[in-house]
């Protein structure tokens, strides 16, 4: 983040991450992974092309993502860094309401992440993993089996 | 509005607004009004019913419309009173970004509206609303045709 952003403006990305963002994360099953698994965290705002240099101007405050345009002509904004959601988490949760506990909850297993020491610790990490699923799917449960 | 709101609360509800909201006002043929249209303007938002209590604190913080559930499960909060919207406008106006110009423009029509003595000035304030149009779907602009 190049600038300090000031309440009001946390506050308003907040209200529009509660809107139109997504917060999600997701095991990608990869075998160049210790534990055959990649954890992808995401955050991504959605907009219409027509408002692309408004759009633009609330990406700049975030200052983290990437902004690309899909083949539909949607553009999405997109961060991806763990520490830099961490960071843009930090900065809007307090005034979060629609998606404080994702935000909690996303935070909480990016640090976990970063003690992951062995297979135990990683089945700990998938299963909060789940829980986050839980939040945005609450009527399609499914349930990573990592062990055999 | 039952209270007043902080400037951080206005900040978050522009943003959600921005994100996730819908400005839109249409002339609506109804032989019933004096010119032969109604002037229908709506601020609409839109949120899933799995989140029904955290959306119920947004929309009682802004206290000024109902809200309803569609049959397809789907919230919609709406603010249709014309002095309803001038006012919820004016306490977010200052913190839009996607959205201000469809704001001023709503604020602007909705006071005209209120000046109307003929036909003339109706007909000002339907190009108004086909600027409004303009500004939602610029390609799939429709004028209005009042005059035979």
């Amino acid at each position: 983040m190049s600038k300090k952003l000031t309440p009001i403006q946390r506050a308003y990305l907040a209200g529009f991450l509660d809107g139109d963002g997504s917060i999600y994360v997701r095991l990608k099953p990869n075998k160049t992974y210790k534990y055959d698994f990649q954890i992808a965290p995401y955050i991504v705002l959605f907009q219409s092309k027509k408002v692309e240099k408004l759009f633009q101007q609330i990406c700049s405050l975030i200052d983290f993502g990437y902004l690309r345009e899909r083949k539909d002509g949607i553009l999405e904004y997109t961060i991806n860094k763990q520490q830099d959601i961490i960071d843009f988490l930090q900065l809007v949760k307090p005034y979060l309401i629609l998606k404080k506990e994702h935000a909690e909850l996303m935070i909480e297993i990016l640090l976990t992440k970063q003690s992951v020491k062995d297979k135990k610790d990683f089945i700990q990490l998938a299963q909060m993993i789940d829980r986050f699923r839980d939040l945005n799917y609450s009527k399609k449960r499914k349930r990573h089996n990592l062990t055999p």
